[in-house]
């Protein structure tokens, strides 16, 4: 354990999520009282060149090459995964044995058997006071958050419908290279791992309620792509002359019912022109509505059917004022906040409860429902189309 | 046959949908140079009263009691249907046979049988000269129109997701009246086949392709509600102290697959608080993107994925140029267009085709063929949400 | 006087604003109950030819050479004035002396003096139990209608900016074609009279204040464009090879302060290239603020003040409810209205004041007062910007 | 002079500007090369007690008493005025005299002889090669960096219409406690200077041109405000029962003609319900129209009057591809930046210029032009609302 109130991390991976995670760790003590301080220990990779420059670049004490260096060391408080899914469950369960505090990206993992084991793994670690966590971000997004808290203030009543989509378009061009998220060895699956796998957890989160059962397609619309020679982000060069083989979907529908009696219908692809990065939230209650889309994060919409139907209508909320979750810390109404902020925010609260001795949340077995939510789809589209129940 | 250049009208029916069509044939010939002058000869009702008020403040020549007698005229060369659903089969059918156009809202009819028997009806009719069309009058929405013209010209490419929803919160109240839209008996289903049924059609007319099959979900949230004393519109007073049971689906949700290998999804629910009467389209292609909301119905987005990336962007075209479907004959760019529009331009485009004895579109089959998609979302649904295949 | 409860109207003029009216009469009693029945009795212009072919398209019962007929006619009790502003003095004042009513569209004359005259007029007229009403429509847009309730409800409170813009782009291209709209004999002014005249109107109908006095500039971009051989609505075809001199305002824009003590901002051009008919309104009170752009003519934004600061923003009213104004009468929630449905309203109104023996509203008086700010705009800016009070 | 390719930066004040400048300062070299590495040496306050606190939390190397002492250390390269505006030229002054790169929040003073005079003193600095820069930060949003290439490359042509607006609501409650903001020793003006010196910069950025005159009014609605006994941002807790007197304006308006003949309309407010920090930019031009909403501010829409009236809009462009102005750096398109990310690109660009030995933009005479705009617009104000040429 590191000395005093720090809180030694250690991150494994510095691509888009490292860099993100990086941000976050190094902004929370700037703008929230934490009752911890994060110390950015070191960054692990396996390319020692690359890994060098991620610590300097990214702000890491030290690069290390290899995961499993972190777990050794008693400065290190806590293991941040960022990398690929086929790689989560070995770490995430080497370093919960190892006693050390994991935070981890989504999707949890690959399939329902490892997510099932680091499930396992996190249950055991808890009973020593090791914490356990999933990166389920878009959750700390302050009109996300402002949705489930009205939610569960009662004021949209029962939830009749959810309607949540997750559209981009980084790869509806037929030459838009291969890339680690396209190939099922790595990523698991596509879209509907990538991206679908948040709105499954945003709209369970949101609702406090279960999927109950689902019935859903798969679609890969290009099976050939251009290699990249190189990747930066989600884009990369594709100069190679070769092509490689895309094993995972580009687009997933589904429909679901949730535990409460509503309907729900889910869409994630990569194919929709002109949608960048659009996760669109629809809840309709029996007292009320929400509606968000990330294309304007800052705002959440609230309809109120208690209102007196001459004034009412969909309200527009800025969601940047002091009484808003997170408000306050950050700048006056109107400023608005950006993606990493919820990174920021993930960091404030894991580090509360930790500092708390509480559970945070979302926890390993929330990755774990959302990964059988993911595994039921795809069962489903293998079998037709079928209803795949999640008793 | 009505004299020289006349078309001669009957209406059956003259409520919401009544006065809807009669506003069109009075308003089409003041706006539009039409090939026949329509001339509101009759509308027929079962109440003597009711019919004659209807005449009066609707504006036609003649209040009759019984369909049956506008098909012995000779001055009535059309009949329009505006009856729930239950009646057009028989209305329509005996028309045709009558020799008789005609125009029959939609649903076409409350099942498949029914609907093939009046596409067989039509076919007949069609080899006499007599012409038959449902009323989607959606379709005449200029922006969706110019959706449709968009798509045609290859615009957005190949599809890929269609994302369609009718959304209203009519009933989202429990305490809203029954009325005859909520049995089964006289509106054949509910949600999905009232406004489902647009949603299917606009789907399938824009992207010029057809449903090849379907799994979905149908749910009824509220099963009694109180009896209404007397309604108008939509609408009614509850104050009788009785129930009455709602017998068809207050919301549907399914998925698709379209003929040319895309992506569909659909929903329909009258419990989106918040939502009027929002149907919301849009459609991704290989090539770009165009987006509907009839909440802002002179609007159409579209999105060029062909833009340099710098400049690319949704944009807002705002269909009331000439150079847009219906343009120029009504007032200048920017003068927005309200609801019943759309059924003068049916009417326009009607009489256009009855005097050029061209068939008017939709036609009783594409009637049919949204028909058997409902039926095929129905079954799926009562098989707990399974595929169905419509080959 | 015409016998039992008709109201004969007689029309002057029959271009894009006589095609509105006639379509308002047409239309009015099928929707509403109106205490007289409007007949269209005639339709009056110069070319015979012309006015008997609009007589045939707009529904007018004839079509007469000359307006002073209208105005010997027992037969006809109204006159309705379309014709371009340098006539309306003449013609409004002739026929109130006959002991016709008059609607008379806007701006209400070309000259402070010559609207003068039409008052005094329209009090004598008065006084015989004539009416007199200028056509400043909008304010029968039911979102607009809505914003003046609830002002006067006090819900946004004292009156502290009003924010008012007219924003067209029919002529931002230099070529588009000369027009009498552009020749101050006929047309008065440009953008100023033409259609900032308007948000003057409704900046003051909407707070329920006047203008105390103004500050503001006009420009002309173009001065020199093709003349049109033959013109419709408000474009036409140049093809004539000569050029016409613009001696109106392209564009105004001036700043003005309320009785109550707000500020207002006002702007009118014809130069904001994407903008058809962006009628834009912003009020914001001591209480809370309204929103409305004509590019969405059936929403309402309202934000209120009292509400809690997390759920606080601004409601889209979707203004199709029976609760609002004009609502009911036309379609279910939702089901928009389009531009020319204002004229509807304003016969609507004038029928039933008319038959109540009430002054209608706006008077000759209001569209005076509007005409005093127009020209107290030009004189400040033709002396370069300076403040001209309006005591 | 620090030693290699550092840059020592000191900064003066510590409150929301200086919060925002410390995490641009911390967060430029995570996500953009920088040829010179900022190293946060000091933050200077008058407070030890304060300003210790202000140097743990916002990440600087050491906490100082009193912003002279900066200026005597060698490794200070660069002052960083965060302080209220009637200190900025005496610090500023000072600093560059020194020897030091100063960064000067707007607006650069509290009157045109202070600016003047800083005006001056950069200018004997840059024959040092000592480097004076003004944070109109906003011109570094990317949307807003973006119009102004787009304006660059001809895009919308000659510009006719800039409409700029600043609207706030954070005093629109009387309620509301006294702040230095409203204390016109300290802040020189309310609105006007606080807010309306961002879009007037703004409107002469975007277009390359100047304002060649002004007529304008000032406001004051709420005249007491109660005294807050402590302050946190923008807002306070009024406690003391003591009142104090509003010096300044609430709100400005005033019109401008650009150099290039356009004619523009501003508004500063802060008692615009609702809207909380919506700086609303619109150009016209004689090619195409730009539009910009701070309370969206990862979108540009732009209207490009050359393409065909059949798809022509307004075009939604989401600001976050590689393309765009400061694209690339952060993280995939549509994951949106915040407010704080324009100070993070200011520090860019500053270092850039710093280390290629370039004058910065925006400098002290730019700062200095948009101080003589508001300058005149107070005068014109006082004088009435007559129009003040800026010759």
């Amino acid at each position: 354990m590191s000395a005093d109130n720090e809180l030694g991390v250690g991150m494994v991976g510095y691509a888009f999520m490292g860099a993100a995670h990086s941000q976050a760790w190094r902004t929370a003590p700037r703008f929230f009282g934490l009752a911890l301080a994060p110390r950015m220990r070191a960054v692990a990779g396996r390319d020692e060149a690359a890994v060098r420059a991620a610590a300097d670049r990214l702000g890491w004490d030290e690069a290390v090459v290899g995961w499993q260096s972190l777990l050794e060391r008693d400065d290190i408080d806590l293991v941040d995964v960022c990398t690929p899914g086929d790689t989560h469950a070995e770490i995430a369960v080497a370093a919960l044995e190892a006693g050390k505090h994991v935070l981890c990206e989504k999707p949890l993992a690959n399939s329902v058997a490892e997510a099932e084991a680091m499930v396992a793994a996190a249950e055991s670690a808890a009973a020593q006071g090791v914490r356990a966590m999933v990166g389920f971000t878009y959750r700390r997004v302050p009109a996300i958050a402002l949705a489930r808290r009205l939610v569960e203030q009662g004021r949209i009543g029962q939830v009749r419908h959810v309607r949540a989509q997750y559209l981009q378009d980084w790869i509806a061009d037929p030459q838009a290279p291969m890339s680690w998220r396209l190939d099922k060895q790595k990523a698991g699956s596509g879209a509907l791992g990538d991206i679908g796998a948040h709105v499954v957890d945003l709209a369970q989160y949101i609702t406090g309620e279960t999927l109950t059962g689902v019935t859903g397609l798969l679609e890969t619309f290009v099976h050939e792509r251009p290699e990249a020679s190189s990747s930066a982000g989600l884009s990369g060069v594709a100069d190679t002359g070769r092509t490689g083989t895309v094993t995972v979907d580009d687009a997933a529908v589904f429909l679901g019912k949730l535990s409460g009696g509503g309907l729900a219908t889910f869409e994630a692809t990569r194919f929709a022109w002109g949608r960048k990065n659009a996760i669109r939230l629809e809840i309709n209650g029996s007292a009320g509505s929400l509606a968000f889309d990330f294309e304007d994060m800052n705002l959440l919409h609230f309809y109120d059917a208690a209102e007196d139907a001459a004034t009412a209508g969909f309200r527009r909320i800025v969601v940047t004022e002091p009484e808003h979750p997170y408000g306050g810390a950050w700048w006056p109404p109107g400023h608005g906040l950006g993606y990493e902020h919820a990174f920021t925010h993930q960091v404030v609260d894991l580090v509360g409860d930790l500092a708390a001795g509480r559970q945070p949340t979302p926890s390993f077995a929330d990755g774990l429902g959302v990964q059988r939510v993911l595994d039921a789809v795809e069962r489903s589209a293998a079998a037709g189309g079928g209803w795949v129940s999640l008793a």
